[in-house]
């Protein structure tokens, strides 16, 4: 049995999340269809995260065992041969049997995009949350430090789920990184328009919770909520408390670490090849 | 009666153009059929260039006359809610009556944009043609630059029209700016890609001109087409000999040039106090 890790890209906004569900287009709906087309099999494929309807990914990573022999290269060329546009395999690569997409993963980092200019772009319009109300950055750039380190996530989780396990109860959750930047985003139309961004890395996240972090992180930007009120959300444990959930469509997932390089066959060869 | 310049922005992919045609989308049947919704009247929108299915713009410029006596600000405003996110209003200003987006244009530039890396991202590939084949950058810099000054472009027309105007039948057109650069367009699964642009300015196009210039350029790249058989396909006078027509969703109309600031009237006022 092969394991097969994909880097993949997807523009959420036609469908409606991963994880496939009867009737609707999924991310994992597509994926599996075409693989079933080049393995005559209907095999499960795991992600890294659960993405929700809308949110976007820039590097996603799946995996899936296989007896089919073709190369990860081929994976790649007949994926995207088969795929829409709206999903592409960025990398392909052969890994242990012991990999798998969603438990191996050491932290994830999603961002979430917010236009500030008074037009949004038409190219960039479903990538982004539109808010051109004043907004203190400097308020939300020192709430987001307050995101750091482990704490229990109650209060910014969605009713019922974890993104990467149901079965998983507990809702303390660690943060890496939990930053604000501006950057710019002129265009014809608006010269000095930026988009303020929000970077937020860490080993895993309940359902809803990068969107709710955002959006409190935002009342906080409009002074209806201070800074030293992240920890008291967080010390309430009680999801009714939290601010706003963001829009999916600012949402991408950019990018999964693992511990590098135990699970890729290559990079085992090489350092086999260096020992020697 | 009042003239209101508009500056737009569109995603051509879902339209068929910008000129209105009975029972389909286009540029032009939307923006009218919303400012009937706010003047009560049927009016006739003038685009600098009548970009064709599938053609983007950054910032084509339109007008049109009213006696509507809603300011240019509640103009755009108004069009921004009423019209999907696929068309943007950028700018809106009060013009003299002379002013027309088509006739009074002293310019136009148009960019071409071909990406290079071996894997379209999700959110790029509805605005660049889509080329990771060996191209020869030098050769297509060298013989972009033939494409310079006045010249006839039959060779280079559609089978009929111009861009802006059927009744004009020559077919003698000014090139000002004739270039390719290459530009970073980096991703997380293509960390060395780039998008080459075609860059071409000039009073006024032919129809498909711009993507027939292209198609030869890309044809010269590829070592089909020399450099020096730029001047020879332009003395044919034949558009049979032209190199192919590019697709429609790699070109962007980037900015359209008018006389400065004998057009604006609010320019014309600001003139008037410092000559006071």
């Amino acid at each position: 049995m092969r394991n097969i890790k994909l880097t993949i890209a997807y523009d959420g906004t036609d469908f409606s999340g991963w994880q496939a569900q009867p009737g609707q287009p999924t991310v994992q709906g597509a994926l599996t269809d075409e693989l079933e087309k080049l393995t005559q099999r209907r095999l499960m494929i795991h992600a890294a995260g659960r993405t929700d309807a809308g949110v976007h990914a820039a590097a996603q990573v799946v995996n899936f065992k296989t007896q089919a022999e073709l190369a990860p290269e081929e994976f790649q060329r007949a994926f995207n041969a088969l795929l829409p546009p709206t999903i592409r395999v960025n990398a392909a690569e052969e890994v242990g049997p012991d990999f798998h997409a969603r438990w191996n993963a050491l932290a994830k980092r999603y961002q979430y995009r917010i236009y500030r200019g008074l037009v949004v772009p038409p190219f960039v319009w479903k990538y982004v949350h539109h808010d051109a109300f004043e907004l203190n950055f400097d308020a939300m750039a020192e709430a987001a430090r307050l995101f750091l380190g482990e704490h229990d996530f109650s209060t910014f989780a969605a009713s019922s789920g974890s993104e990467e396990d149901d079965r998983e109860r507990t809702t303390v959750r660690t943060i890496y990184q939990s930053e604000w930047s501006r950057v710019p985003a002129s265009s014809s139309a608006n010269p000095d328009a930026e988009e303020w961004v929000y970077i937020v890395r860490g080993r895993s996240f309940l359902r809803h919770m990068v969107r709710k972090m955002a959006g409190t992180l935002v009342e906080v930007g409009r002074g209806k909520l201070a800074p030293d009120d992240v920890p008291k959300l967080l010390a309430l444990r009680d999801r009714s408390k939290s601010g706003m959930t963001m829009p999916a469509q600012g949402l991408c997932l950019e990018s999964v670490e693992y511990p590098d390089p135990a699970n890729s066959l290559a990079a085992k060869e090489k350092y086999r090849e260096a020992l020697k």
